[in-house]
């Protein structure tokens, strides 16, 4: 291709087109709104980014991001402390944060065990997560990890380390996706949901 | 939702959530890529974006986005500037320079006409299309628009406009797309190419 817009556009397509969800055309078709609405929506993106990018960091308690140390749920007086709910990434931690399922406090791992990928327990926040569960006063851990044979790896390997320690250790319950079709499920799904079918 | 993200997260997430291709979901995904990726591409996108905020400027001449004026296509001696192809939006001009389908200057009318939704020729840069039409030294104008009702009703009231100037007006011949399959075309378009049949 010629050189026909200037390095400063390309360099932004470039770096737009390394976003999830977002691939060569789509980075450009996003240039070129955010380049059409300089004042209401380039500019203030550029200030967030650069806000964020100062203000944001890792929790050192549990893994979620935020603009404090320890972040906003670590330092919720509302917030249950006696159950740690144990999350794969962030993003998981939000989607249930969003959904209000659980008042907890919260421990990202930041993966999951994968023989093929090669992570292995001291890759992920593990070794944080038993000292948190040793310091007492933890009733429950609840493994809301992904229901993929890596989440259920880690999760099993993280149920033998924390075995005997007198917690509770939960994980979510698999069933059919409230407003879900049968039809659709697959059927590791709907033989859970009808194992663990409940009285009305 | 708790407030359980610092307000920059949030308001990070709600600008993304405005590019074209991102929604909500994807906009928080992209936002947790981000901040995992800090000096990688959280930094370097907020630079990008600033740089182009400050630098990228509308042709005065032809419409394009560039960080020089003239643009650097209007500024390129190597084009052949007695043509000129007229498309709808940058993002046109952008896909014609990438196919290398033409080696002529542009003109970027910013929309069509529409009576729907009350576009008029002044709504557009069809006047200075106009003046550069009348400055003489045009032999051809290629109306490069899409191929849907509003881009040829457009293209219509142009080639009124510039009629009996001595100038060839041309449209984009319609036929089958390189690698299309007749069976996935629709009738116009299978009728078209037809009609216009080259022989080989």
């Amino acid at each position: 291709m010629r050189r026909t817009t200037g390095t400063e556009i390309e360099r932004l397509i470039q770096l737009l087109a390394k976003l999830p969800g977002l691939g060569p055309r789509s980075a450009r078709r996003a240039a070129l709104h955010l380049i059409k609405n300089r004042d209401k929506l380039l500019r203030p993106l550029a200030e967030a980014l650069a806000d964020a990018g100062d203000k944001v960091s890792v929790c050192s308690n549990c893994g979620n991001v935020d603009t404090v140390d320890p972040c906003t749920i670590c330092h919720d007086e509302r917030r249950d402390r006696s159950i740690i709910c144990v999350v794969e990434e962030v993003g998981d931690l939000w989607a249930l944060e969003r959904a209000g399922a659980i008042n907890s406090v919260y421990h990202v791992l930041g993966g999951t065990l994968s023989a093929v990928e090669g992570r292995r327990p001291e890759d992920l926040n593990i070794a944080h997560l038993l000292e948190r569960a040793a310091q007492g006063g933890i009733k429950e851990i609840v493994l809301a990890v992904n229901a993929t044979v890596e989440g259920q790896t880690t999760a099993h390997y993280i149920t033998d380390r924390l075995k005997a320690k007198g917690i509770v250790i939960s994980r979510l319950a698999h069933g059919v996706p409230v407003g879900g079709e049968l039809d659709y499920l697959d059927e590791g799904t709907l033989t859970a949901a009808m194992r663990q079918r409940r009285p009305l």
